[in-house]
């Protein structure tokens, strides 16, 4: 949900009594200091720092060069000159200045994607005394996750929105969907695991448990809730019949994603060998997304959303966490 | 499960309690005929017969010329000559021969799949007393289905084995995972809706009546069934580490759908533009997977199976159906 929500979502759910969520991948660590003071300030409920994990590459030059001469007929129909365009971060990896953050804030959960930390890293999150959890997509994944001692696994539906967690291999094939890898995931490995993907309403929470998930991870219900910060493009096509169509995509970030099909992912198609690695991608779509989003087109930016739309209402978090929960 | 079971695990499925089915798409009249009478003998329970309906295309010589020539480096690697290759119809679609058939044996339930047969021959089922279902792929299609008079619709998610049931649109991005599009099609439809995709063990049923869903629909943990025709060399891929990656092809057919991705699918590409309309693709691989086999190679033989093959056990089709069940 980076990009999506801050501090004002996630204390909106910790206080309806799920476990309110802050995404870091966006946040340098100054941000994120006075976005966790925000949560501590508002609620003494438990909440979870969530961060990614992956190690950043080395720039490429020739892969940029060539990314950027894929979207040039973009470029030229915005008259950008890529020359202009600054490289840029894109994402940020769990690291020791977001370690010292958590230091203070000693926050009761901590969750991984793609991954976990180095074993360094990972230590200090454990000093915390917090729960780690972490994706898997695979039950490979959920047992390498297992033997590397996290507390709980988020099983990820390839239904879910936003990035794919997985870590181990990127071959797409061998991602099952939420109904088919949960059960597997929960019989391989002891610890608990928390469903996600695909789940929008009480009747999805009831499904996973039934598969043995002690929790659901929802995120694209709470896409409208006047709490995120979500994009009002984004908001609009989560409303409309272009989110009934989502692919898995790298071209936004270099990694796969889940989001609803736009022109860029439509004209070069989802997935492309030509997007730099991850998070190296982002740059070159900046002043695209910037320059449509002002015709009103939401043609450059990442619409994440999983393949239910179907929960998203405009309604406060509360009330979509009660709903959830059937209660 | 075309080609992979007859008469005898159907009995063996109705027996046990479940509703067992007869595919027919690879059933000539006769056959069908043999292979009814065979139930009818066998157990007063209900049972399903189903079909596919799907319109025979035109043969195509151009597009059967580049398709073979896709495929010359196999024809020489097997000393094969294309020019020696029948055609052969591949599937047959529900016609009035096989409702004849169905006049004589008025089976309880008849399904469709790749939607409905036209009017006349649906007007000639309605009148056998059957109740009628037939599989939908989106919310759209669920909503056709209702609107043309089917009794309940079988809700198949992506997971799925085998062909993908779609008929209003062949845009693959449409199509949902199990947990995503069950709660959608019930909330859309007043008739009853059976989930299917994924779905390989109690947990598993539990999950989709959570979701709404009044029964599920399984097919690849019966593949190993001694009652299942399935060939010993898909047996062995279904037990291997192989069965956790699958993909959606069309090379097998000229239709889409999921099976293990073996050689051709890896070397092709699963999705090809150049496979010849369904089911016309199936011609010029039969001599292929012939000759793979004679190495005891399943190369060119599509290995149907779901995104969940777990529950994949070499026992008796009526202890899985029990298991299924949770009894």
């Amino acid at each position: 949900m980076a990009g999506a929500q801050g501090s004002a979502l996630a204390i909106a759910v910790s206080r309806a009594g799920g476990l309110g969520s802050l995404p870091c991948a966006m946040l340098e660590p100054e941000a994120m200091r006075a976005e966790l003071a925000a949560i501590r300030a508002a609620t003494d409920r438990p909440f979870n720092v969530n961060f990614f994990c992956h190690a950043q590459p080395a720039a490429d030059a020739d892969r940029e060069a060539g990314w950027r001469a894929a979207l040039a007929p973009y470029y030229r129909e915005y008259g950008i000159d890529p020359q202009d365009i600054p490289a840029a971060p894109g994402r940020l990896p769990f690291s020791a200045a977001a370690a010292e953050v958590l230091d203070a804030v000693r926050p009761p959960v901590v969750s991984f994607h793609f991954g976990l930390p180095e074993a360094a890293l990972r230590a200090r999150v454990r000093a915390l005394g917090a729960l780690i959890l972490a994706t898997a997509t695979t039950v490979d994944e959920a047992l390498w996750l297992e033997r590397h001692g996290v507390d709980a696994i988020v099983a990820q539906g390839w239904e879910a929105g936003g990035h794919r967690g997985h870590f181990l291999s990127d071959d797409l094939l061998l991602q099952p969907g939420t109904l088919a890898l949960v059960p597997q995931v929960v019989r391989a490995v002891r610890v608990p695991v928390i469903a996600a993907g695909g789940i929008a309403d009480a009747a999805g929470v009831r499904a996973v448990l039934a598969l043995g998930a002690v929790a659901a991870q929802v995120g694209t219900a709470y896409l409208l809730c006047p709490e995120a910060t979500t994009h009002p493009a984004h908001r609009a096509a989560l409303v409309g019949p272009m989110a009934q169509r989502t692919a898995v995509t790298n071209l936004y970030t270099g990694r796969p994603a889940r989001g609803i099909e736009n022109r860029l992912m439509r004209e070069i198609g989802p997935l492309s060998p030509l997007a730099p690695a991850f998070p190296l991608a982002t740059a070159a779509l900046a002043p695209l997304r910037t320059a449509a989003l002002k015709d009103g087109k939401a043609d450059f930016m990442p619409l994440w959303c999983g393949q239910n739309a179907s929960g998203c209402r405009p309604v406060p978090a509360a009330e979509l966490t009660h709903g959830l929960a059937g209660v």
